[in-house]
């Protein structure tokens, strides 16, 4: 696949590279390793290096590298952390990528507000780590250390979003520098507004492609006074989501229910000796509020999921306790990597109402077992959206193409029943086959908003839609 | 002003009656008080009358007239029940009002995926009703019945905001007919995808200018096991704010926490004959949860305003208690207007961060007392969103240029804080003056979208951007 074949000519690209290098001096570089680093992402999807890459220290220098990149048709790829899953930052047709790790900020702390304004090179972890004495948090939680401009461009989300939503309900504003390189701010910092489009949620997971963004204003929260954690063992799958489903009914605030089928809940156990555990289908429950609302949650949840045959809750309500529990979760992956050495991750997700998901991942996995691959699967059940990993040898094509035709049924499946592609790891170019069975004639419409706000296609071309 | 100048010729507007004539037969009309009634809000604006008026019963129907406009350039303005307040549906080039007000249908209640698929005429009182034995309901709550098209299209919000989210948090997926006669679908049923654009935040808002919606999903919520209301009232309004600032802080989730001031408690008193209350700045608040958590929710509160000077609460847990109370704090508007027997209203909003409000209320407030205008203050405390009510004589210009000039400088001080020109009311041609200012060059990306979309401007013109 000769995907370089439209790129700049060597003139264009020469001019291109020599204006950057004066932009940004010793911050810009031609090093392979560094080109190569930045192609590539945590996914299994061929790496395609960019022509140069430049450390961003402002927004200012973005500016003027985006308007002499739009002037010269050169593409340009943000880059974050590169911890996408999907290709995203694939430098598909070369072009420079602009790093904003740099940019790492925090300009703000609006403690009355409960707001934040930061740098796109900010880290969840950091700005968690920054705001812990103020006796707030932020509360998306992808996995992944990512910086908070990759979780905006690729609409993150994670083990908390049944609670507090995704980056699309906790972005309030943001700088952006557009493919012309003027600065736009899509919105004020009020809380909500009513005046105009609804630019910023066009930005958030927009992949890039429509500008590079400088500056994010986010909600923040009161740290809950009181947290516990418990988890619960189901005989089968189907008990498990609708335990779930009559949680979310009853109106129970639960601020994470992660379903781990009876594979990756088997890796688990392996790979952080969890003891009293056996390998079942399972959900770890996270409960925020008061001492006495966090026990109310609890019981009522109890008492659910033992109606669908669900186990008494193990219980871990000392700090270190649950952060066992949890680093078992969020080790998740390596567990499964463990199970299989050698092999390597490929990790998909989609996303379907709620009503159907017990459907979705049960015929995913009879559909599994009999390619068979070995894939655990995690799940954010409350949002009815669940992931699986293929642990697979990359270089073997007879396996590469089961997986790929199994992931390809998963999408279908999903689709079928009202859902999505992918439901928190983006498009990049990964899922871009999957997007006009999708959107149909909507994604027309997107390519026309692409078109009128990038009319060069120097934004990170190649991903999401094509032009 | 002379804001018909570039309406069509009479040979193509011609043209277009008949071909709408054709399409709707006798759901056609050009009689006059039916044209004039749909070229008007609830507003002091200008009313301005289409050419004609069709009432759609299908999506197929709007399609057909939509692709017939858009050939002949004739201006397609949306209507719902016509209750917006910044002159949304006022026919600035003449054309064709589109009143879905027979599409009117529930199409399915999808309990287990809590969300449910409407047409654009049902209005939010017609859900609930219909909703009310699936223990389900819709929380967005304007104040006036307005139809969940009209809703969506002006990304309304109201008192439940704080706890519930707006249109703009509670909209899944959209059915839009485009500027050019295309019928796309937003995105899928699933509680959240990041596959491609935010088409459906993008539809939220635009007020009829990118397309007429003809289908919504909307989230909604399990009736509360309890809920109870209660009245505090404060000796200043400071102390009302600081308090709610900090039940927000507390991560109490409070239901409604509506501000009265001394202004508009005083009318409410003598209007709904309120007993036990004083003329003082008073918050009524709404609790919902368990039992348990509700009398929970309501002491943390209550010990709270205690702090800032709040009185005693006063409860209201019977159903019709609550209903009473609820009533007067809706009925504000009629009883400002009763303060003043002949006299009509202007209502108007803005919003800013919630650290600010205080401060912007106050000095509102400060500026009100010097332009001897009678105007009551409501506001959404928790969203930093309040609105004022002149309660004027329309006809008398010396009171209508002491209005305008003060509704400028409120609009001009929620600017300065970083807020916007309006919360929840939305542009329609009343707030346009102020988007320059408030938005910058992100009103240029606006147009552009605009433009993109809409390439002749046939939907809604001169509203939210000039093209």
């Amino acid at each position: 696949m000769d995907v370089k074949a439209d790129r700049v000519d060597e003139k264009t690209r020469g001019a291109a590279l020599d204006a950057l290098k004066q932009i940004f001096g010793d911050r810009f570089t031609t090093a392979e390793a560094v080109r190569e680093q930045h192609g590539k992402d945590e996914s299994y999807h061929t790496p395609m290096a960019p022509d140069a890459v430049v450390f961003a220290e402002t927004e200012d220098e973005i500016a003027q590298a985006v308007t002499v990149c739009n002037r010269l048709g050169f593409p340009v790829i943000p880059f974050g952390t590169g911890t996408s899953l999907e290709g995203h930052v694939a430098a598909m047709k070369g072009g420079v990528t602009i790093d904003t790790s740099l940019m790492d900020r925090i300009l703000s702390v609006n403690a009355e507000d409960l707001d934040v304004v930061v740098q796109p090179g900010v880290t969840r972890k950091q700005l968690n780590e920054h705001l812990r004495d103020t006796g707030l948090f932020f509360p998306i939680d992808p996995g992944a250390d990512a910086s908070i401009g990759g979780m905006t461009a690729t609409r993150a989300s994670g083990t908390n979003a049944v609670r507090y939503g995704t980056m699309r309900e906790n972005v309030l504003s943001l700088r952006v520098v557009t493919p012309t390189g003027e600065v736009i701010r899509t919105s004020r910092r009020a809380r909500k507004s009513s005046a105009g489009y609804d630019l910023t949620r066009l930005f958030v997971g927009s992949e890039g492609t429509l500008g590079i963004i400088t500056e994010i204003t986010l909600k923040v929260y009161g740290i809950p006074e009181a947290i516990s954690s418990a988890v619960c063992q189901f005989e089968d799958l189907e008990g498990a989501v609708d335990s779930v489903i009559t949680t979310i009914h009853a109106g129970v605030p639960v601020a994470r229910m992660e379903l781990l089928d009876e594979v990756q809940m088997g890796a688990c156990i392996d790979y952080s000796k969890l003891e009293g555990y056996e390998a079942k289908p399972t959900i770890f429950f996270e409960f925020h509020g008061s001492e006495a609302g966090v026990k109310e949650q609890a019981e009522t949840v109890e008492a659910i999921a033992a109606e669908f045959g669900g186990s008494s809750f193990q219980w871990a309500t000392r700090t270190e306790d649950r952060n066992v529990l949890w680093q078992a979760r969020h080790d998740a992956y390596y567990a499964a990597l463990a199970q299989r050495p050698g092999a390597q991750g490929w990790p998909t997700d989609v996303c379907v109402p709620v009503s159907r998901l017990a459907e979705c991942i049960l015929e995913t996995k009879k559909d599994l077992e009999e390619t068979g691959l070995y894939a655990p699967l995690v799940g954010h059940v409350g949002d009815g959206n669940f992931h699986l990993v293929y642990i697979i040898d990359l270089d073997n094509p007879d396996e590469m193409g089961r997986a790929k035709a199994h992931s390809e049924r998963m999408v279908r499946r999903a689709l079928a029943m009202d859902g999505t592609c992918t439901g928190e790891h983006g498009v990049g170019y990964g899922k871009m086959p999957y997007l006009e069975e999708e959107h149909g004639a909507a994604l027309n419409l997107m390519r026309s908003v692409k078109q009128a706000i990038d009319p060069n296609n120097i934004m990170n071309p190649g991903k999401i839609v094509r032009v």
